[in-house]
Protein backbone atom coordinates (compact mmCIF):
# COMPACT_ATOMS: atom_id res chain seq x y z
CA UNK A 1 0.00 0.00 0.00
CA UNK A 2 1.24 3.27 -0.46
CA UNK A 3 1.89 5.69 2.68
CA UNK A 4 3.40 9.01 0.93
CA UNK A 5 1.07 11.30 2.59
CA UNK A 6 2.11 13.78 4.58
CA UNK A 7 2.11 12.86 8.65
CA UNK A 8 -0.02 16.17 9.59
CA UNK A 9 -2.77 15.09 6.51
CA UNK A 10 -3.08 11.63 7.50
CA UNK A 11 -3.31 12.41 11.10
CA UNK A 12 -6.32 15.03 9.72
CA UNK A 13 -8.10 12.39 7.46
CA UNK A 14 -8.47 10.66 10.87
CA UNK A 15 -10.75 13.49 12.28
CA UNK A 16 -11.60 14.47 9.38
CA UNK A 17 -13.27 10.42 9.35
CA UNK A 18 -14.44 10.37 12.79
CA UNK A 19 -16.53 13.35 12.28
CA UNK A 20 -18.16 12.55 9.14
CA UNK A 21 -18.83 8.63 10.86
CA UNK A 22 -21.87 10.86 13.08
CA UNK A 23 -23.08 12.56 9.66
CA UNK A 24 -23.35 9.82 7.59
CA UNK A 25 -27.12 9.25 8.26
CA UNK A 26 -28.40 12.43 8.02
CA UNK A 27 -30.55 13.73 5.38
CA UNK A 28 -28.12 16.67 3.65
CA UNK A 29 -25.32 14.16 2.75
CA UNK A 30 -22.92 17.25 1.52
CA UNK A 31 -20.20 19.10 3.64
CA UNK A 32 -18.80 22.53 2.93
CA UNK A 33 -15.00 22.88 3.74
CA UNK A 34 -15.41 25.86 6.18
CA UNK A 35 -18.05 23.70 8.03
CA UNK A 36 -15.55 21.05 8.65
CA UNK A 37 -13.06 23.56 9.55
CA UNK A 38 -15.92 25.21 11.92
CA UNK A 39 -16.25 21.91 13.92
CA UNK A 40 -12.71 20.82 14.28
CA UNK A 41 -10.53 23.76 14.46
CA UNK A 42 -8.24 23.66 11.70
CA UNK A 43 -7.88 25.82 8.82
CA UNK A 44 -10.31 25.33 5.56
CA UNK A 45 -7.62 26.36 3.16
CA UNK A 46 -6.09 23.26 4.87
CA UNK A 47 -8.75 20.69 4.73
CA UNK A 48 -9.03 21.78 0.49
CA UNK A 49 -5.67 20.93 0.38
CA UNK A 50 -5.75 17.51 1.85
CA UNK A 51 -8.74 16.56 -0.19
CA UNK A 52 -7.31 17.58 -3.39
CA UNK A 53 -4.18 14.82 -2.57
CA UNK A 54 -6.99 12.56 -2.72
CA UNK A 55 -8.00 13.76 -5.38
CA UNK A 56 -11.12 15.20 -4.02
CA UNK A 57 -13.05 18.48 -5.32
CA UNK A 58 -15.91 19.81 -3.29
CA UNK A 59 -19.14 21.40 -5.15
CA UNK A 60 -19.50 24.92 -5.18
CA UNK A 61 -22.81 25.39 -4.29
CA UNK A 62 -23.04 21.70 -2.49
CA UNK A 63 -19.82 21.05 -0.97
CA UNK A 64 -18.22 17.34 -1.25
CA UNK A 65 -20.49 14.09 -0.83
CA UNK A 66 -19.68 12.89 2.76
CA UNK A 67 -20.11 9.26 1.41
CA UNK A 68 -17.48 9.78 -1.17
CA UNK A 69 -15.02 11.52 1.40
CA UNK A 70 -15.88 8.56 3.94
CA UNK A 71 -15.08 5.83 1.27
CA UNK A 72 -11.85 7.53 -0.07
CA UNK A 73 -10.31 8.60 3.60
CA UNK A 74 -11.00 4.51 4.43
CA UNK A 75 -9.51 2.83 1.74
CA UNK A 76 -6.48 4.91 2.51
CA UNK A 77 -6.06 4.68 6.30
CA UNK A 78 -7.52 1.26 6.94
CA UNK A 79 -5.78 -1.89 6.47
CA UNK A 80 -7.89 -4.64 5.94
CA UNK A 81 -6.60 -7.92 7.68
CA UNK A 82 -4.20 -5.81 10.37
CA UNK A 83 -4.14 -6.43 14.16
CA UNK A 84 -3.11 -5.39 17.24
CA UNK A 85 -1.05 -7.45 19.57
CA UNK A 86 -1.15 -6.26 23.27
CA UNK A 87 1.97 -6.66 25.79
CA UNK A 88 0.92 -6.47 29.18
CA UNK A 89 -2.49 -7.97 30.35
CA UNK A 90 -3.01 -5.84 33.73
CA UNK A 91 -5.16 -3.08 34.35
CA UNK A 92 -4.27 -0.95 31.65
CA UNK A 93 -3.76 -3.56 29.17
CA UNK A 94 -7.89 -4.39 30.00
CA UNK A 95 -8.92 -0.86 29.71
CA UNK A 96 -7.43 -0.31 26.61
CA UNK A 97 -9.26 -3.59 24.79
CA UNK A 98 -12.40 -2.62 26.51
CA UNK A 99 -12.01 0.82 24.93
CA UNK A 100 -10.90 -0.28 21.42
CA UNK A 101 -13.78 -2.82 21.43
CA UNK A 102 -16.04 0.31 22.27
CA UNK A 103 -14.53 1.78 19.17
CA UNK A 104 -15.80 1.84 16.02
CA UNK A 105 -12.02 1.12 14.68
CA UNK A 106 -11.81 -1.81 12.29
CA UNK A 107 -8.49 -2.22 14.67
CA UNK A 108 -8.55 -4.46 16.98
CA UNK A 109 -6.65 -6.52 19.82
CA UNK A 110 -6.43 -10.10 18.38
CA UNK A 111 -4.09 -11.26 20.93
CA UNK A 112 -2.63 -10.18 24.27
CA UNK A 113 0.70 -11.66 25.87
CA UNK A 114 2.04 -11.30 29.21
CA UNK A 115 4.91 -12.89 30.76
CA UNK A 116 3.23 -12.86 34.47
CA UNK A 117 2.18 -17.17 34.53
CA UNK A 118 -1.01 -16.22 36.10
CA UNK A 119 -1.98 -14.38 33.27
CA UNK A 120 -1.30 -16.73 30.38
CA UNK A 121 -4.51 -18.53 29.60
CA UNK A 122 -6.74 -16.01 31.09
CA UNK A 123 -9.06 -13.84 28.60
CA UNK A 124 -10.70 -10.47 28.95
CA UNK A 125 -13.54 -9.45 26.54
CA UNK A 126 -12.44 -12.21 24.18
CA UNK A 127 -8.75 -11.16 23.88
CA UNK A 128 -6.94 -14.37 25.31
CA UNK A 129 -3.77 -14.13 26.70
CA UNK A 130 -0.62 -16.03 25.51
CA UNK A 131 3.11 -16.40 26.40
CA UNK A 132 5.72 -14.76 25.04
CA UNK A 133 6.32 -18.61 23.47
CA UNK A 134 3.64 -18.17 21.03
CA UNK A 135 4.28 -14.79 19.71
CA UNK A 136 5.64 -16.88 16.30
CA UNK A 137 2.55 -18.34 16.07
CA UNK A 138 0.63 -15.24 16.33
CA UNK A 139 2.87 -13.70 13.94
CA UNK A 140 1.92 -16.35 11.59
CA UNK A 141 -1.48 -15.79 11.83
CA UNK A 142 -1.85 -12.37 11.22
CA UNK A 143 -0.96 -9.90 8.44
CA UNK A 144 1.99 -7.31 9.60
CA UNK A 145 0.29 -6.44 12.95
CA UNK A 146 0.31 -3.80 15.45
CA UNK A 147 2.29 -4.02 18.63
CA UNK A 148 0.85 -2.08 21.69
CA UNK A 149 2.64 -1.98 25.02
CA UNK A 150 1.47 -1.63 27.98
CA UNK A 151 3.48 -3.94 30.28
CA UNK A 152 5.90 -2.15 33.76
CA UNK A 153 9.02 0.03 32.77
CA UNK A 154 10.89 -3.10 34.00
CA UNK A 155 9.53 -5.30 31.22
CA UNK A 156 10.81 -3.47 27.99
CA UNK A 157 14.15 -4.61 27.91
CA UNK A 158 12.94 -8.12 28.31
CA UNK A 159 9.68 -8.12 25.61
CA UNK A 160 11.40 -5.33 23.13
CA UNK A 161 13.80 -7.59 21.53
CA UNK A 162 10.91 -10.39 21.37
CA UNK A 163 8.73 -7.87 19.61
CA UNK A 164 11.79 -7.10 17.39
CA UNK A 165 12.73 -9.65 16.12
CA UNK A 166 9.04 -11.24 15.18
CA UNK A 167 9.27 -8.62 12.63
CA UNK A 168 6.96 -6.22 13.93
CA UNK A 169 7.46 -2.89 12.27
CA UNK A 170 4.68 -0.55 14.19
CA UNK A 171 4.39 -0.30 18.19
CA UNK A 172 2.13 2.46 19.74
CA UNK A 173 4.54 2.56 23.01
CA UNK A 174 2.49 3.64 26.80
CA UNK A 175 5.29 2.98 29.17
CA UNK A 176 7.78 5.91 29.57
CA UNK A 177 10.82 4.06 28.05
CA UNK A 178 12.57 5.06 25.12
CA UNK A 179 12.34 2.27 23.13
CA UNK A 180 15.73 1.61 20.69
CA UNK A 181 14.48 0.32 17.91
CA UNK A 182 15.89 -0.44 14.44
CA UNK A 183 14.91 2.47 11.56
CA UNK A 184 12.40 0.56 9.77
CA UNK A 185 10.34 0.26 12.64
CA UNK A 186 7.66 2.95 13.52
CA UNK A 187 7.11 3.88 17.26
CA UNK A 188 4.83 6.70 18.70
CA UNK A 189 4.53 7.08 22.31
CA UNK A 190 1.72 7.84 24.33
CA UNK A 191 3.45 8.31 27.83
CA UNK A 192 1.57 10.15 30.32
CA UNK A 193 3.93 11.85 32.44
CA UNK A 194 5.70 13.30 29.25
CA UNK A 195 2.34 14.73 27.88
CA UNK A 196 1.65 16.04 31.80
CA UNK A 197 4.76 17.88 31.67
CA UNK A 198 4.56 19.18 28.51
CA UNK A 199 0.81 20.84 29.28
CA UNK A 200 1.84 21.84 32.50
CA UNK A 201 4.72 23.63 31.15
CA UNK A 202 2.81 25.70 27.97
CA UNK A 203 -0.65 26.00 29.83
CA UNK A 204 -0.78 29.62 31.44
CA UNK B 1 6.88 31.10 34.98
CA UNK B 2 8.52 31.83 31.76
CA UNK B 3 7.24 29.20 29.26
CA UNK B 4 8.85 30.33 26.17
CA UNK B 5 11.20 27.42 25.18
CA UNK B 6 10.55 25.77 21.90
CA UNK B 7 8.21 22.79 22.16
CA UNK B 8 10.32 19.99 21.15
CA UNK B 9 13.35 21.63 23.20
CA UNK B 10 10.51 21.11 26.05
CA UNK B 11 9.84 17.63 25.11
CA UNK B 12 13.25 16.63 24.73
CA UNK B 13 13.96 18.17 28.23
CA UNK B 14 11.56 15.29 29.73
CA UNK B 15 13.35 12.52 27.83
CA UNK B 16 17.02 13.64 29.50
CA UNK B 17 15.47 13.88 32.83
CA UNK B 18 13.92 10.54 32.57
CA UNK B 19 17.08 9.01 31.52
CA UNK B 20 19.25 11.08 33.68
CA UNK B 21 17.39 9.83 36.86
CA UNK B 22 18.54 6.68 36.34
CA UNK B 23 22.17 7.85 36.58
CA UNK B 24 22.19 9.96 39.32
CA UNK B 25 23.51 7.26 41.80
CA UNK B 26 25.85 6.08 39.74
CA UNK B 27 30.09 6.68 40.66
CA UNK B 28 30.18 8.80 37.24
CA UNK B 29 28.51 12.36 37.89
CA UNK B 30 29.44 13.57 34.27
CA UNK B 31 27.71 12.76 31.28
CA UNK B 32 28.94 13.58 27.21
CA UNK B 33 26.25 14.63 24.88
CA UNK B 34 26.94 12.27 22.37
CA UNK B 35 26.40 9.78 25.09
CA UNK B 36 22.72 11.25 25.66
CA UNK B 37 22.31 11.30 22.15
CA UNK B 38 23.33 7.37 21.42
CA UNK B 39 20.91 6.18 24.10
CA UNK B 40 17.53 8.40 23.03
CA UNK B 41 18.44 8.85 19.05
CA UNK B 42 18.43 12.54 19.27
CA UNK B 43 21.16 13.98 17.48
CA UNK B 44 24.08 15.18 19.70
CA UNK B 45 24.03 18.58 18.25
CA UNK B 46 19.89 19.07 18.96
CA UNK B 47 21.02 18.19 23.31
CA UNK B 48 23.65 20.71 23.11
CA UNK B 49 21.45 23.07 21.32
CA UNK B 50 18.92 22.31 24.12
CA UNK B 51 20.89 22.62 27.47
CA UNK B 52 22.83 26.31 25.69
CA UNK B 53 19.20 27.88 26.23
CA UNK B 54 19.04 26.52 29.34
CA UNK B 55 22.75 28.36 30.18
CA UNK B 56 24.73 24.77 30.60
CA UNK B 57 27.75 24.21 28.28
CA UNK B 58 29.68 21.02 28.75
CA UNK B 59 33.00 20.89 29.91
CA UNK B 60 34.76 19.73 27.02
CA UNK B 61 37.08 16.77 29.01
CA UNK B 62 34.01 15.68 31.34
CA UNK B 63 30.94 16.60 29.59
CA UNK B 64 27.70 17.97 31.80
CA UNK B 65 27.29 17.28 35.28
CA UNK B 66 24.62 15.25 36.00
CA UNK B 67 23.14 16.48 38.76
CA UNK B 68 23.18 19.92 37.36
CA UNK B 69 21.37 19.24 34.72
CA UNK B 70 18.86 17.78 36.81
CA UNK B 71 18.34 20.16 38.81
CA UNK B 72 18.17 22.76 35.93
CA UNK B 73 15.73 20.51 34.44
CA UNK B 74 13.29 20.34 36.84
CA UNK B 75 13.60 23.77 37.78
CA UNK B 76 11.98 24.29 34.64
CA UNK B 77 9.71 21.52 34.23
CA UNK B 78 7.72 21.15 37.62
CA UNK B 79 5.40 23.57 38.84
CA UNK B 80 5.30 22.85 42.47
CA UNK B 81 2.09 22.02 44.16
CA UNK B 82 0.34 21.43 40.56
CA UNK B 83 -2.15 18.71 40.68
CA UNK B 84 -4.28 16.54 38.26
CA UNK B 85 -7.75 16.30 38.21
CA UNK B 86 -9.45 12.97 36.51
CA UNK B 87 -12.75 12.86 35.01
CA UNK B 88 -14.10 9.83 34.75
CA UNK B 89 -13.54 6.62 37.29
CA UNK B 90 -13.60 3.75 35.31
CA UNK B 91 -11.72 1.52 34.20
CA UNK B 92 -9.45 3.32 31.94
CA UNK B 93 -9.21 6.28 34.63
CA UNK B 94 -8.48 4.32 37.57
CA UNK B 95 -5.48 2.41 35.63
CA UNK B 96 -4.39 6.25 35.08
CA UNK B 97 -4.53 6.52 39.18
CA UNK B 98 -1.92 3.80 39.48
CA UNK B 99 0.12 4.12 36.25
CA UNK B 100 0.88 8.16 37.50
CA UNK B 101 1.07 7.03 41.16
CA UNK B 102 3.63 4.32 40.10
CA UNK B 103 5.67 6.23 38.70
CA UNK B 104 8.27 9.18 39.69
CA UNK B 105 6.07 12.24 38.46
CA UNK B 106 5.76 14.85 41.08
CA UNK B 107 2.29 15.67 38.92
CA UNK B 108 -0.05 13.40 40.63
CA UNK B 109 -4.13 13.13 40.32
CA UNK B 110 -5.53 14.66 43.50
CA UNK B 111 -9.24 13.89 43.30
CA UNK B 112 -11.75 12.65 40.12
CA UNK B 113 -14.87 13.19 39.28
CA UNK B 114 -17.18 11.11 37.51
CA UNK B 115 -21.25 11.85 36.74
CA UNK B 116 -22.67 8.58 37.91
CA UNK B 117 -23.74 8.61 41.10
CA UNK B 118 -22.90 5.09 42.03
CA UNK B 119 -19.55 6.31 42.21
CA UNK B 120 -19.51 9.18 43.86
CA UNK B 121 -17.89 9.06 46.99
CA UNK B 122 -16.42 5.46 46.23
CA UNK B 123 -12.14 5.93 46.57
CA UNK B 124 -9.30 4.31 44.33
CA UNK B 125 -5.68 4.01 45.69
CA UNK B 126 -6.33 7.17 47.92
CA UNK B 127 -8.02 9.69 45.13
CA UNK B 128 -11.49 10.26 46.05
CA UNK B 129 -14.28 10.54 43.33
CA UNK B 130 -16.86 13.66 43.44
CA UNK B 131 -19.49 14.66 42.40
CA UNK B 132 -19.04 17.71 39.31
CA UNK B 133 -20.69 19.85 41.88
CA UNK B 134 -17.68 19.63 43.89
CA UNK B 135 -15.60 21.01 41.20
CA UNK B 136 -15.27 24.40 42.47
CA UNK B 137 -14.58 23.69 46.00
CA UNK B 138 -11.93 21.69 44.65
CA UNK B 139 -10.59 24.56 42.06
CA UNK B 140 -10.35 26.62 45.60
CA UNK B 141 -8.15 24.36 46.97
CA UNK B 142 -5.62 24.02 43.96
CA UNK B 143 -2.95 25.91 42.25
CA UNK B 144 -4.05 25.90 38.42
CA UNK B 145 -4.79 22.14 38.06
CA UNK B 146 -4.57 20.17 34.69
CA UNK B 147 -8.09 18.23 33.85
CA UNK B 148 -7.17 14.54 32.80
CA UNK B 149 -10.35 13.03 30.46
CA UNK B 150 -11.14 9.58 30.72
CA UNK B 151 -14.37 9.67 30.21
CA UNK B 152 -17.30 8.30 27.82
CA UNK B 153 -17.32 10.36 24.37
CA UNK B 154 -21.06 11.23 25.08
CA UNK B 155 -19.92 13.06 28.25
CA UNK B 156 -17.57 15.07 26.59
CA UNK B 157 -20.49 17.61 25.80
CA UNK B 158 -21.46 17.63 29.41
CA UNK B 159 -18.58 18.33 31.54
CA UNK B 160 -16.29 20.51 29.03
CA UNK B 161 -18.36 23.31 29.58
CA UNK B 162 -18.07 22.80 33.60
CA UNK B 163 -14.54 22.58 33.31
CA UNK B 164 -13.61 25.59 30.89
CA UNK B 165 -15.96 27.77 33.09
CA UNK B 166 -14.29 26.41 35.90
CA UNK B 167 -11.25 28.05 34.36
CA UNK B 168 -9.01 24.81 33.71
CA UNK B 169 -6.15 26.10 30.98
CA UNK B 170 -4.57 22.65 30.45
CA UNK B 171 -6.61 19.11 29.68
CA UNK B 172 -4.80 15.84 28.34
CA UNK B 173 -7.53 14.07 26.45
CA UNK B 174 -7.93 10.56 26.51
CA UNK B 175 -11.38 10.81 24.40
CA UNK B 176 -11.16 10.59 20.63
CA UNK B 177 -13.61 13.63 20.80
CA UNK B 178 -12.05 17.06 19.32
CA UNK B 179 -12.42 19.35 22.47
CA UNK B 180 -14.09 22.94 21.42
CA UNK B 181 -12.13 25.03 23.48
CA UNK B 182 -11.07 28.91 24.34
CA UNK B 183 -7.90 29.63 22.63
CA UNK B 184 -6.02 30.34 26.10
CA UNK B 185 -6.56 26.45 26.92
CA UNK B 186 -4.12 23.84 26.63
CA UNK B 187 -5.51 20.52 24.86
CA UNK B 188 -2.97 17.64 24.47
CA UNK B 189 -4.53 14.53 22.61
CA UNK B 190 -4.31 10.82 23.49
CA UNK B 191 -6.60 9.17 21.29
CA UNK B 192 -5.59 5.30 21.03
CA UNK B 193 -7.47 5.03 17.49
CA UNK B 194 -5.90 7.91 15.90
CA UNK B 195 -2.47 6.87 17.33
CA UNK B 196 -3.17 3.13 15.85
CA UNK B 197 -4.30 4.66 12.37
CA UNK B 198 -1.48 6.94 12.10
CA UNK B 199 0.54 3.80 12.64
CA UNK B 200 -0.53 1.31 10.68
CA UNK B 201 -0.28 4.07 7.53
CA UNK B 202 3.35 4.72 8.10
CA UNK B 203 4.68 1.37 8.86
CA UNK B 204 6.57 -0.65 5.79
Amino acid sequence: MENNLPHNTLIRLSKYRRLLEKYKYMDEPYIFSHDLARMLDIKAVNIRHDLMLLGLTGDRQKGYSINLLLEKITSIIDRPGRGVILFGMGRLGKSLISYLKNSESKLQIVAAIDIAPAKIGTSWEGVDCRSIADLGSIMDSQASPIAMLAIPSEEVSILLPFIVDAGIKGILNYTPEHLAVPEDVFVKNMDMVSALEEISYFME
